[in-house]
């Protein structure tokens, strides 16, 4: 399967040249140094949110303010959120309908209904973004809301030029624009390159929900 | 870039065919009715751990025992280690020496030390898989040291064979060989399309350690 973004990486390690030494800072001259990310996972394979569940973690365990808004995957209570939800300076939202992207065909959810949650869900993020307190934000599954055309692509990108400079703030979904990749500093692309469908297996509680 | 593996899957979404209203039994009914699926993270991109730490945190959430066992990273105190070992119901251990598998060229380390390091964590995993009584077991940057042929890819593909058939296990690193491929049920290729570096920005905590 061939990505279909132009851009490649070389294979280096840049946590090697971290200083490891380096006492932590947690306040605001830390705050003033960092570099903040903007990182893109996109893709067709599974691991996206899961992977930015992850960095939650690690941001939590850094003792870093935390955000995670979730788009889309709104009825369905899956088991992590409650775990994200007790961990030390984790805040966590969600926001739409549908459990995925897919939901948005779900005849019996009228689109007005995806549109209004999609547009609130929106607004929170654009309010928390700019609320400048928080040190890693996760618009999780926004760039399906972006396909959908739930969300327009150009503010999303004025979102990404305008936050906060110490923010890592992390998008994801399938369907990447080119637009987007090119703000972006970090995007890794999820492939399928197997799945346990093609083995009749159903969806396995704890693993894929 | 291009995949180097040859399978593809559909694109469809196996999670909405789970019957979401079905009641969560987590003793051993639960257990013998699980298809335990065998989960590979590989590829040259960003995201690998991290997804196989959401995993942790989503079987976390669904009150599963788990074990999360590090390979080759082991000298380094990343934050999200104690995030994880405080998590109900996980277990972490790490083994190893180096920070990563480019460790492995660090020529102040030994390679005995890390063929000794390497052959403990792998008699760890042994008995942790085959213990039976966890959910979720993840062997972290095992494929790393498979590659570097510190584990023998016959015994893990045994390993994988004759797993418990309730246990989740995930494997991650690069380099995941075709024999392994073969076996797993769930792959997933993390590529990179874009990293910071090309940027000059420098690894920022908290999102790459």
């Amino acid at each position: 399967m061939r990505s279909r973004y132009p851009r490649m990486v070389t294979d280096s390690n840049p946590t090697d040249s971290v200083d490891r030494a380096q006492p932590v800072d947690h306040g605001a001259a830390e705050r003033r140094k960092r570099q903040g990310l903007t990182i893109v996972y996109t893709g067709n394979g599974k691991g996206k949110t899961t992977a930015s569940i992850g960095l939650v973690v690690r941001a939590a365990g850094n003792r870093m303010r935390v955000f995670f808004l979730q788009f889309i995957k709104g009825q369905w209570k899956s088991g992590e959120r409650e775990i994200l939800r007790a961990l030390p300076g984790v805040d966590l939202e969600v926001t739409g309908r549908g459990f995925t992207i897919e939901g948005l065909r779900d005849p019996r959810i009228p689109m007005d209904d995806h549109a209004a949650a999609a547009a609130h869900g929106w607004q929170r993020a654009k309010e928390i973004v700019q609320f400048g307190d928080y040190d890693l934000v996760v618009l999780d599954e926004i760039l399906g809301a972006v396909h959908a055309d739930l969300v327009p692509l150009q503010e999303l990108l004025e979102l990404v030029r305008t936050k906060p400079s110490h923010l890592h703030l992390v998008l994801t979904g399938r369907d990447a624009p080119p637009e987007l990749i090119e703000e972006a500093d970090l995007v890794s692309e999820v492939l399928p390159i197997k799945h346990p469908f093609e083995r009749g297996i159903k969806a396995q509680r704890g693993v894929e929900f």
